[in-house]
């Protein structure tokens, strides 16, 4: 295998990444319209520590425990960005709703 | 569908992000130790660019093309870590590979 080869396959793992990336915010921004719709604020710290707990216990590596979480708290802020996005454009943000 | 039903789609989700943000790593690690085998830099800031081009090219929202970049320069700033971590522990880091 030469360098351009693992650039190729490099590429292809960031084109899965960028599919789920959209993915997951699609999801939140769902999850944002049903919080909205009973009320409840788009932020909720606890959940998000849940999620990076969550996945620095299923990490094997080579990626360290840190690295995982500083890439899941910047997969959740744009999740949540774009949630807060998709609840403006709808012109019904909850007030709080940016806490 | 429930909030609940969502998140835990959102943590499939995660799972497959972890896995692939670690096989990314992985190949990085690669390419760094190639690269150093013919005296290259492990920074390579024209590929860096390409990289996140490409992704921006390809990305079809709801995140918005900034936070495509922001989520890759995040991606491949952890993959280079986790590349000059596993260079330094081999205990033959090129000089300047570091820059």
């Amino acid at each position: 295998m030469t360098i351009e080869d693992w650039r190729a396959e490099i590429d292809a793992i960031d084109d899965e990444l960028l599919r789920l990336l959209n993915a997951r915010a699609a999801l939140a921004i769902r999850v944002g319209e049903s919080k909205r719709s009973v009320g409840l604020s788009v932020r909720d710290g606890e959940r998000e520590r849940e999620v990076i707990e969550r996945v620095r216990r299923a990490n094997t590596g080579p990626l360290d425990d840190r690295a995982v979480a500083r890439l899941f708290r910047r997969i959740i802020l744009e999740s949540r960005r774009a949630e807060t996005v998709a609840l403006e454009e709808t012109g019904t943000l909850a007030e709080g709703a940016l806490r």
